[in-house]
């Protein structure tokens, strides 16, 4: 990715000294953190399969809690699915979502518990523990389809494309839209593509060290 | 980091055709996700405020929904509050999280609302429609912190640390301890150090693509 940094983007003196820390190159770095943005626009270049395949192999290693997969991601290619798709977003991110070269849809399988036996033999009751619990089950579904999103996304710019993940849309509409035997839930839209012109605005504030961080 | 592949995750011939679309370099692709593994056991070796600081000064630019930032991190440091903490661990996370060089507790911090009009001034209204919302507001606390605990994790390995994400524990118990003015809820706890001997099993299977992701 060729972005340049605008003034809230260059690192800033301390942030340069602990990024020394990192064993993780500047270049990575750059390409999946600091210049790396979700982008409003995109070029017309096309993201093929074979890209959506090599951000899945890389980012399925991402960890989860007892191995557990429940990330289902729906590659949004027909023009007719396509405008299914747009009917469901909200008002801003309808042209966004349009004239992306590729949405992928991001579903949490409710029913990932059945995949334990084969993911997580090492405890053989997990699958019977969860389905007698809907509430936990969904609990666990969210946080960890949520961990494999943000892998998603980190995937996306590890193939050198812009992510421009977004939540402002019927989540209900596009889950019976996308995923109507009931048991899925849909909880973000990610447009994919290379950034077009003026793809995105300044760079918004992150919170400082010290807002975040505590020690106990 | 220096692992071992073992048979499951030498790369195959598939993913190493894969990989080459990508523009992150296989080094880096290793230390973050295809060589990472999260570490049951770590060495003595203590990890300092400032590799934690340089974590942060990278995952800081990890997208959120409107530039949101709930995520609150508690270092675990002195002896009294980690006695406290592996109290409320589940057994098997216990001793994990008494040997860790540093562990990490993960909240979610309800009020992060307030932040909008700093964080994401585009929006002015932001703020008042979340207030109004207290539903709608745990839940988009509970994804954006679960995208920040994932880049907190990829951040942790970025740092060439090993990082043992948990959930096994009692997170009401955890929240109790660590954030007792009720306006945070702990959702997960990370161990994070340099892989001790035999620091993890034999690699857990993942999902192939196909059952992942499909195209409409």
């Amino acid at each position: 990715m060729t972005q340049t940094h605008d003034d809230l983007t260059e690192l800033t003196e301390l942030e340069a000294q602990f990024a020394d820390r990192l064993e993780l190159t500047p270049e990575a770095a750059d390409l999946l953190f600091r210049e790396a943005r979700s982008a409003n626009s995109f070029s017309d270049e096309p993201v093929t399969d074979e890209q959506v395949r090599a951000i899945y192999e890389l980012i399925k290693w991402g960890p989860t809690a007892m191995n557990n997969q429940p990330l289902r991601i729906v590659l949004v290619r027909s023009p007719e699915a396509r405008g299914r798709l747009v009917e469901h977003m909200g008002g801003n991110n309808k042209p966004k979502t349009s004239t992306a070269p590729l949405v992928a849809v991001l579903a949490a399988d409710d029913d990932f518990h059945d995949e334990l036996p084969t993911v997580f033999p090492v405890f053989p009751g997990a699958r019977d523990m969860l389905a007698a619990d809907d509430a936990n089950r969904r609990t666990t579904a969210d946080l960890n389809a949520a961990l494999q999103a943000a892998y998603f996304i980190i995937g996306v710019r590890a193939a050198g494309l812009a992510a421009g993940p977004m939540t402002g849309f019927d989540a209900d509409g596009v889950t019976r839209e996308f995923f109507p035997d009931g048991k899925h839930r849909a909880f973000m839209v990610v447009n994919i593509g290379r950034p077009g012109p003026d793809a995105w605005f300044d760079r918004l504030p992150r919170l400082g060290y010290d807002e975040v961080v505590t020690t106990a």
